[in-house]
Order: C-alpha cells, then structure tokens, then sequence
C-alpha cells in the first residue's frame, strides 16, 4: 500500500490465501492486483526483471512460502521478507535454495503495531522508521541496493547488520517486552479480582499491556524462531527483576530509589534518542 | 488547577516546600495564592468550615505532613489525599490523630502520567477518569459526600471500597507494571548492545517503558508501602511467565499459542470495557 500510493511500480500484486482477504485488499486499494497462492504459477512468469517480491508471513511459514516460489521466480527478481528475525529466515531459504541465493535481501522494519490483517493496512507505517537489512555473503549488492531503494522509497532509514546482531537486539527492544506483556495480562485474568483489575487500570497499564494484543500466530513463530536470544534476555530481566525484588522485600529504600532512578535515568535518555527525520 | 479553572472554590491555596516552586504555581494559575510549609500555622487557621485540604505528597511522607498539619486544623474542614497506597495513608493519619479522624477522606484518582511536578499539572487530568474513596468506619459520612462532590466536580466517576481491596487491586493494574517497567529498562542498560538497543526500539517498546520516567521517589515510597500486595503479584507473575517461558524453552508451539491467545483475549476485553463517558 505504501509502495502503490507513492506509484513505485507499474503495479502492485498482492497473493494471498484466501479470495475474501483479497477482495478487502482492492477495496482498500492496497494493490493493484490481487492472486491467491494457488494461482502462483500463473502471477509469478508475469513478473520482469528489476521487480521485487516482499514475502510477508509468520516467520515459520516462509520455508513453505519459498518453496512455493522457488519453481516460477523469473531472472533477475530481487526476494526480500520483513519477518522478526532473521537467521530463521536466512535458514529457511538456504533450506529451500542450497545456500542464501543471490537474489534473497533479508530484510525488517521497525514498525507495525499489535493490529494485523489488511485492514491495518497503513502507507504510511514506514515513515521516519528505521528498516534493516542483514544480506549475506552470498546477497547480491546490486539487489541489496535495490531493496533498500524500495523501503528510502517508503520513507525509512535504512541501516545494515549481521543476522545474529539483529536477532540478539530485537530479542531485547520487541522479544522480551511482547513476553513479559502476555505474561502480565495472563496472571491477571486469573486473579479473583480481574474485574476490578481491568476497571481501575489506568493509561500505564493500558500502553504496559497494548503489545498483548498482537497476533499470537505471528508472535508465536517469533518466540519459537528466535528463542536462544530470548531466553539469554529473559535471564537478564529476571536478574534485574530479583534485585528489584529483593529490595523491596528488604524494605531497602536506598537500594529500591537508586535501580528507579538508574532507569528513570536511561528511559529519559531513550526518549531524547528519538529517530531524527530522515535527511 | 483542575478546582480553579471550575471555580469551584473562593480560593484555591497551593503549600510547597521551596518558594520557586510557589512561583512556578502562580504563573501557571495552578493556585490563587502559595504558602510554604513554614508558613502552615498562619494559613491553616484562614481556612473555612467547609474547606477542603488535599494532600499530595509521596506516601511515605503523609505522616510528617498530617502531623505539621494537625495543631492549626480549623474545624469542619475535610482532609483528603491522593495516595496510590491506601492502607499506609491510613496508619499515618492514625499514627498522628490516633485513630482514623472522621474529617479524614482517604482516596486516590486513578489518573496521571509518567511526568511529575507543577510543570506537569493538567486541569484536564480527572475527567472522564475513575477516583476510588477508602473510607474507614469512623469517616464521616458527609465529610465523604464533600470530597466525592470535588471529585465529580473536575470530571471524575467517583466509587468506595476498602483500602485493603484498593491496595491488592492497584498492586496488580499499577504497581507491578512499574515494577516490570523499571526492571527491563535496567536489564536493557547493562547490555553490551545497548547503543543499538535504544536506536532500534519501535514503538511497542516505547509504551512499554514509558512509564520507568515516573519518579523514583514516588515509586520508592509505593513499593515500600505497599510491599504484601507487591510481592504477591509478583509471585503471580513470576508462575505465569514462567509458564511461558517453560513452552519457548521446550519448543512447544502449541502451549506458548494457547498462552498468546489467552492474553491477547483478555487484553482485547480489556480495550473494549474503557471507562463510558460519567452521565
């Protein structure tokens, strides 16, 4: 939709499952065209040299998405993903293509939010984001530059890095949050006060617990594709949670005051980091 | 601000501790006329039957202000506070009155922001915004009636329930998200990534966190105040993710789904029983 609108491509073809999600994704004008995967080997000849496939599905389903586009992809067809992670998806295409083909830019934007499906399409998702790329040694650069012109193309700034650095940083900033803010809704509703719990929650803990509201599909294969790094930042919140913890049960006021501040401290840093428009 | 700006007083007096601070109040019209504590016994003894004093303080400091506050107390003149613990802004006001006073009002607006201090004060704050009484059996019952009419009177729906309740409910939808917020923004520090842990953080991390710039001091005195219900939710917590996190490490797709639907369940019924506007 971002790339329609700002008339990137001759056209714009969505392919998905089903005839209905289609139907949704030209009344909203999110493509030009629309094809379900059964008609993959009708729609994927079509395509011409210097175009672009962006495969966007739950990081454990593009094994089985490449292997439905492995047999039709035409020359000189630049495949690039938006999942998570990233060696999941790395692996996946090696497991398909023998190694990283040439023609595979791996490939996440920092954006999106807990709402899924069509109609949270939104063009201007992108702007001002940050968008990573992690090519191998195999990816083609001429490639590589042609993705990163489509995501500038949409209003990102686009930085690269090895697979295993992005999967170790995205498992702290999205990973880690995503699985403390399941788990924090899940222990309350199973408390004897949960109505009154959900009456008298105020703004905090309505942005505390927003990303509870993601696709669990989605969010699923992400906690399964990148669990090493996941579990390496959950040992470390839950140090930091003990020492927390092990202040107030000492009723240590001096101990509880310096970790709120150190935070306070960092959080405010954070904030004044914001992404600068793009140059 | 929120009473001035309604006109609901012939004067609203603002006491702080510094005289920059009484400044700050002025210029923005938060209070028509500042006091210091210092200056306690000449202003308290202005004040009328009828009168309201709002209290404001972290809460471990109610009791050192109840006790400045008690020898120039005019009578007929309601206190009430605006603690996020209940129970120990009950003890201080018994520690110093002996038992709890009739003319003493216990509550808490459930309403606010990580952002403290005057430059933060928001006439708009309450409205639409629940505030919860915790009268003891010795609160006059018109003197309850007086400070619920305040309340309404700036935009909130007013409910009562026992400071025990209030404490294990707020334990679990306030004090325990600031809890998890403060920790993983100090888990995230110490990392060697953390350069790049702040740049690539979306959104959803954010919100999250936002609420580790609330201040230090407050919070310090919460978790001291209300450390019974803290560590309880915390143990509630600590079961449920480690449930979650017992499926990631055995790879169980099917658990750690069932676990996301659950919560991302209760989190959307959650968005749809916002607060209707008060009729």
């Amino acid at each position: 939709m971002a790339a329609k609108r700002r008339s990137l491509f001759d056209m714009v073809l969505a392919v998905n499952r089903s005839d209905s999600t289609n139907q949704q994704v030209l009344q909203m004008g999110v493509a030009d065209k629309a094809a379900t995967y059964s008609e993959l080997e009708d729609v994927l000849p079509t395509l011409k040299a210097g175009d672009i496939i962006v495969v966007a599905v739950p990081v454990c389903a593009y094994q089985s998405i490449f292997e439905k586009i492995q047999p039709y992809l035409p020359r000189d067809v630049a495949i690039t993903d938006v999942g998570s992670t990233k060696a999941s998806v790395i692996e996946a295409a090696e497991a398909v293509w023998g190694e990283t083909p040439s023609f595979f830019v791996p490939g996440h934007p920092i954006a999106g939010s807990e709402r899924s499906g069509v109609a949270a399409a939104n063009p201007e998702l992108f702007v001002d984001r940050r968008f990573i790329l992690t090519p191998t040694t195999h990816t083609d650069r001429d490639m590589v530059d042609r993705v990163r012109s489509l995501w500038i193309a949409v209003g990102s700034v686009v930085d690269e890095m090895d697979s295993a650095h992005h999967d170790a940083v995205l498992a702290a900033t999205s990973h880690l949050p995503h699985v403390l803010a399941y788990a924090i809704v899940d222990a309350l509703v199973t408390l004897e006060q949960k109505t009154d719990v959900f009456r008298y929650a105020a703004g905090g803990f309505s942005d505390f617990t927003r990303i509870a509201e993601s696709d669990p599909v989605m969010w699923r294969d992400i906690l399964l594709a990148n669990k090493t790094s996941i579990l390496d930042q959950l040992d470390n919140f839950e140090t930091h949670l003990a020492d927390l913890r092990g202040a107030i049960e000492r009723s240590d006021g001096e101990a509880i005051e310096r970790i709120l501040e150190r935070s306070r401290d960092a959080r405010q840093l954070f904030s004044q980091a914001k992404l600068p428009p793009q140059q």
